[in-house]
């Protein structure tokens, strides 16, 4: 297939790129590379040293013997992205091209609309794309779990069947997102559900939970191949972060007593949900929903993971619960249904001491590279 | 109560800034005047002579010796709008000042994205300003009961008690928006939500109704009063383009069979929901919405309604099936429950056959300012 990653430079987006590729499939990428400016900004930068976009393609070249193809422009600039789905023709698009972070997003006024405006008019693009130039193309949306909150009820995949009044409908979930970031993804994802139902737009929205994880089967394969690991506030997430704060020393920032739960995933598995995606293209004018997680965890049984699998090799790790900066239940019921990628054929790869152990001895070889500046929590929601 | 009024030039913010200024309210209107550019670029204009936005200010003076604060600048221009809430402090502002056309949205993705970052942005612009600098400040929000589309189950005011797997939780009420317009009002209400959890604000969501009529008790005192009234096919809305086609001879232009069932209000009834919203606070932190209508009706009764109006002060009005333009199910459940506004003291002036002939009359005066050239329907939504 011929397949378009937008985003592709990314923490996701170039494991997947080189996932497809090495899957036999056509591969082109499209990235503005503002994930390297914005994690520069927050006084980070990617715990692994990552090539630069040029020196990637082509060491997979060098390594693989295949051949992706590179485009550097915002998905944001319509006429660029016009032109290239016209060219190309994909049969897939997987839209990673997304300012990714609840905290930027929570700065300021300024960063809301940042983030909203570049989520919502890149997604408007991409639905206007294949609308005009390759309307049997299937686009595969990288949402978030965030989009549903956490709701009292099991959190569906998508939609709901309600009850009410001796009447039933099945309609799309309701949504609490907790950021003006989770917002943006609500918003595309009632973007893409009325392109589904007014152009016949075939869709999938990944509703992702949290990925950690260093290395995917073709990042391993040279250090030129490494995808980013950010630790930094904004961009790391929950257990990536722990990980690097473990090997610096550092105490785990845990967000008031940890008591929250969330979906997580390994990043091994975000390439096979997507490639699983692709494979089985949603319907014309189907707007399906995946819920892609694997396990439910609190981040404080994160952070002991973390200080298990650290006293396994040495590491000893502290865990410091700081004043929570974000505005989110301490204690919450939390039930994601997550069958409809396993009915797929996803096979998931779980969270062990083993992994962790992992995750921490490649870190400890890059622990010159963290820096405690960005580390501390200081973005607060009110 | 001081009250900033955003879109406070236009069909419905002018008569509210009147309306609200006679009550005793310190009123400040907010426009960028881009409803007469957008109405002038789709080949119409408003059926009634309207004043300049000076000359309104000014006549209001002279006819109620009160005065209305006038400011000429757009609410996605944040400084502006900053300052503004800075200086006057306002205990509500009204929120109209947005790009309300379905059609308009519909015409092509630069449309498309351009009501979206238009209504998004500004929207997320109030919400700042009163964070900034008035938190106590009450949004009244215009929304649309286009928010919800026609789901098969009955319509809640905004929220919905779901019974799910033996558990429970109050949560929004699903949206099933039909364009990027109705959309950018889904996008809008999950922001406001969002704010009043994260930052405290007290909202009102007016998931407003179709609105109809010509005159309020304060237009018809005076021509230099007068609100506008749109018949183009992407600013006029149902009744009141068919009223304003029948006064021609043009036939009235129905969608299909016209078995589309909304819901529809008085203008009236839209200046005393605004008011009794203004009077009767949200607390702080709560967000609630009241579904703003207050009789359903289908286009086709609509139609027919003006023809029998029509009859009685003799004009003959035929009745014609355009092919719908729009994607929008024919023939579907509609039940909206409306009861939080007359709870609060609302009392609807219901359709009748004297004031679709009284709006007929009115209309004939001016009926040498309808064209044809905008009542055609023309943008298509696939």
């Amino acid at each position: 297939m011929r397949v378009i990653i937008l985003g592709g430079d990314g923490y996701l987006g170039w494991p997947t790129a080189m996932h497809l590729s090495a899957a036999g499939h056509t591969v082109a990428i499209v990235d503005n590379q503002s994930r390297r400016t914005r994690v520069g900004e927050a006084g980070g930068d990617s715990v692994t040293p990552i090539s630069s976009i040029h020196d990637r393609v082509d060491a997979w070249r060098e390594v693989s013997g295949h051949t992706i193809d590179l485009h550097l422009f915002d998905v944001c600039d319509y006429d660029e992205l016009a032109t290239l789905v016209a060219h190309l023709e994909p049969n897939a698009i997987v839209h990673y091209g997304q300012i990714p972070s609840a905290p930027y997003s929570m700065i300021d006024r300024r960063h809301a609309v940042t983030t909203q405006v570049n989520n919502v008019v890149g997604n408007l693009n991409v639905i206007f794309a294949i609308r005009e130039h390759a309307p049997d193309c299937h686009l595969v949306k990288l949402g978030t779990m965030g989009e549903y909150g956490t709701p009292d009820i099991d959190i569906e995949e998508g939609f709901i069947t309600i009850e009410h009044r001796g009447r039933s409908d099945r309609l799309p979930f309701p949504k609490l997102p907790g950021s003006w970031y989770h917002a943006s993804k609500v918003h595309d994802s009632h973007n893409i559900h009325l392109a589904s139902r007014i152009y016949g737009l075939r869709a999938t929205d990944l509703n992702q939970g949290v990925v950690y994880g260093v290395h995917t089967e073709h990042t391993a394969l040279h250090e030129r191949l490494l995808t980013r690991f950010d630790y930094d506030e904004q961009f790391g997430t929950a257990l990536n972060r722990f990980c690097a704060q473990a090997v610096v020393g550092h105490p785990l920032t845990l967000y008031g007593r940890g008591t929250q739960r969330r979906g997580f995933l390994n990043i091994r598995d975000t390439m096979r949900c997507v490639e699983l995606a692709i494979e089985h293209p949603a319907a014309p004018g189907e707007f399906r929903v995946f819920n892609q997680l694997t396990e439910v965890f609190s981040v404080r049984e994160l952070a002991e993971e973390v200080q298990r699998a650290g006293a396994h090799i040495g590491v000893s790790v502290e865990i410091q619960e700081f004043q929570n900066p974000r505005v989110e239940q301490a204690e919450h019921y939390y039930e994601p249904v997550h069958t409809k990628l396993p009915a797929l054929g996803l096979d998931p790869t779980l969270l062990s001491d083993e992994l962790v152990e992992s995750m921490l001895s490649t870190l400890q070889r890059y622990s010159h590279r963290i820096s405690d500046r960005p580390i501390r929590p200081q973005i607060k929601w009110r």
